[in-house]
């Protein structure tokens, strides 16, 4: 791989290199606006892959998406007391509108809840109705004080879905559905970082709710970062929201909710589960740019050569790119693909066109070998699929080789300067948690007992293990 | 068609009968904070629908998608004198955030010409950055007064196009491929509305534009709808944004630039350009449903059957769904799927099923007729085509009935009571446009004179036509 010097390197400074390779991969910029964000072009296209592959699982379960307003009543947010009293410190409120002093001031959505419960409260009437299944894809807006790229901005976007059911056990079933058959198969599959399931404490619960089960990764500085969470919401909005069906008896029940959310944040986890000291390495399932070709330099039909490999890989449904900058040098141009993190480079140029050959350089792995050009379309495509399974098993084993099993709180503190520490959840009780807590190490989320178990974030309780670590 | 009486009728209200539409149809609804929207599944299927038939046309004009922060100094908004006149009386502005007075308000976006050149500023430095092409889908916020769902909402979901070029014949050729090729081929071949392309007067152009360029429909009212609007935006912007270029010579020069937008508004356009007294009718291209397969009674096998022909159809790429409410009277059924403006209706029973036939209706014309089983997926096909052809040549032939050439600004008055006048472009020089507006009749865009011409929207000025209506 080649040592372009243009980023930080990740085992000396972490953050700055993080800084540096949005910013020289392009992928976003700060908002004028202290804490907004600026999503460029390259990023966004990874963005937009990621939001494809979601919407598509979020519709596969029975969920429809619709649109709510940016803008909420004030006191929407104030009839749930938790609820109110985690997002107000984080509030954007608009006190003026068309050049005049609102009556009302409304505050800029932080999430949906409030919003969306008020008309699932006019839309639910009969057991008929039920399940309501709801998503949304929007931007929010929570006030951020340390604010840092896609990790923590004070608008991000994201999706929220809100369901409604029948019994506890129905919505419990359908949080569960969400956390493993949308989020973690898509973090999984598309993006090729492995994902612990748990259940949070009741400190790190969302407010409102009465379970939040979390996706919890291994950043490559040995931090964990939330993925994804879905959660359990009781009875604690259709009561104050006066949610109501009746039921094949005619008897009025209040409804039974979830919601779940997943955002901008991935875009982070993306970068940091999988980057290194070059730059970004994509999954293949999330590249805007799966392949490019590179004209190392023309003469001889090499320019046709790498336009017709180009036009053969598109065709066969592969994202191709032809870098034809000859004026270019080839190794600063290879520095710039690195940095952007494409898999597979396809180097052509006059000499290695005397053997019919090009070479092929996988950005996960840095191998290059030089191969015929005769089947490359197939050969590309069994090579883009070795690279992602190929950064899901390097970010698996940095996890594994990253997380302890520990006995009592002083060690799980040792621990977490490098990774994960598992210890018995009944070490976490009393004050645990919270001297944890004293020396920035958080309760990431609580799993079955035993490492590698399928069933990790299964409601079936029996021995549980909390999972800490410093996080994002 | 089946006279359901749910809907208010379009000749004797047809404000009302907007209203109800979108309420029976379940399209959207009033949110709590005066002039916001909710956009209810139903609703937002077709919103989806038409944002990936847009956003395939704007990416084939090589333009890239970006996103850019809903906060906005208010500063920047300020810099541009025309700019900030237009918007100020419409602006949301946040004061407090985090719990605490912000030292400078920031305004909620209401159009992003602002703050995206911000940033042009900074990414472009020599020709070769040009022309740089940015848009984003996102949500923005003008304060309305008299909000109606969909045409005018204080939050509303929109498009915005942001481009920058070295020339001004590079600025203009943009904006009018964005206007013929993005908006009017995907209003017209995927709405099936028939749209007028002009140019709007000084009067009706753009906040900061030098020329807007427009798509305007016709409502079955006679009234006209501004579509989507294409901006040259000149130097404008560049000059006081300072976003400039070094050409081949080394010498420095301010872009030309383009910006254009289209928005939830179209959905407004679609319900009132097609729909009739039984509701919504859906060209096939963004219906949701494109047929229903609706189960008249069980019986001798039918449901397996109505079942197996969703299944046919659904492999067959048609979005096809399945009524087998029987429990439900037929009657009122129908009712439901012809407020829904599903394009096609397929009713099967034990009677129809005796002769090996299903009976086949269309939502456009109401035509019933009893086809048989075999090789359905394929009649469906070319059903569905016609439907979309015929909707747009009724709307088409509707627009020219209601359309007459007249000379003078009185006979202009009266046939915008029912319709679109055309008159020479001398006509509303002077005082003749302020004279028209007195009356509530609007200049809805300047044409190449001669009806059907095929360059209506050309560059090429030559002898012009005033298109003038009452206008949403």
């Amino acid at each position: 791989m080649a040592k372009n010097g243009v980023l930080a390197s990740q085992a000396r400074d972490f953050p700055r290199w993080y800084q540096d390779v949005l910013a020289k991969a392009e992928l976003a910029d700060n908002g004028p606006v202290r804490g907004t964000m600026v999503i460029r072009p390259y990023g966004y296209a990874i963005w937009e892959r990621m939001q494809a592959e979601l919407d598509e699982r979020i519709k596969a379960a029975g969920v429809s998406n619709a649109y709510f307003p940016l803008f909420i009543p004030q006191s929407f947010l104030e009839r749930e007391a938790e609820h109110v009293e985690g997002f107000s410190p984080e509030l954007a409120v608009v006190t003026h509108g068309g050049g005049k002093q609102l009556e009302e001031p409304v505050v800029v959505r932080p999430t949906s809840e409030t919003i969306i419960n008020f008309f699932f409260a006019k839309w639910i009437q009969s057991h008929r109705d039920l399940p309501m299944l709801l998503n949304q894809w929007c931007n929010v807006v929570r006030w951020e004080m340390r604010p840092r790229l896609f990790l923590r901005t004070t608008e991000f976007l994201w999706q929220e879905g809100h369901t409604a059911h029948a019994t506890e056990s129905d919505a419990r079933d359908f949080s569960l559905r969400i956390l493993h058959e949308v989020y973690e198969d898509f973090m999984v599959k598309v993006l090729a970082i492995p994902v612990l399931t748990g259940r949070k404490t009741e400190r790190e619960r969302f407010p409102g709710a009465t379970t939040t089960w979390t996706c919890e990764a291994m950043m490559r500085d040995g931090k964990a970062l939330q993925m994804g969470t879905s959660h359990e919401l009781g009875q604690n909005f259709s009561k104050v929201f006066d949610i109501t069906y009746l039921d094949g008896s005619g008897a009025s029940n209040h409804v039974w909710q979830t919601s779940w959310g997943s955002s901008t944040r991935l875009m982070g986890a993306l970068v940091m589960a999988h980057g290194d000291d070059a730059g970004l390495r994509l999954p293949p399932c999330v590249a805007p740019v799966q392949v490019v070709v590179i004209l190392v330099r023309d003469g001889d039909g090499a320019g046709e050569v790498a336009q017709r490999l180009v036009s053969e890989l598109t065709d066969a449904g592969v994202r191709a790119e032809l870098d034809a900058r000859v004026e270019t040098s080839f190794g600063r141009r290879v520095v710039d693909w690195e940095l952007k993190g494409v898999p597979l480079r396809i180097e052509v140029g006059p000499r290695e066109l005397q053997e019919q050959k090009v070479v092929l350089s996988r950005r996960d792995s840095g191998a290059k070998s030089p191969v015929p050009l005769s089947g490359l379309a197939q050969r590309v495509g069994e090579e883009l699929r070795a690279a992602q399974s190929a950064l899901l098993e390097q970010a698996t084993e940095f996890r594994d080789s990253h997380t302890v099993e520990v006995e009592g709180l002083d060690d799980a503190e040792r621990a977490a300067r490098d990774g994960f520490a598992e210890l018995p959840a009944r070490m976490i009780e009393g004050g645990g948690e919270a001297q944890l807590n004293q020396s920035g190490v958080s309760v990431r989320c609580l799993v079955t007992a035993g490492p590698g178990s399928s069933k990790r974030s299964s409601a079936d309780e029996g021995e549980l293990s909390a999972v800490v670590s410093r996080a994002y």
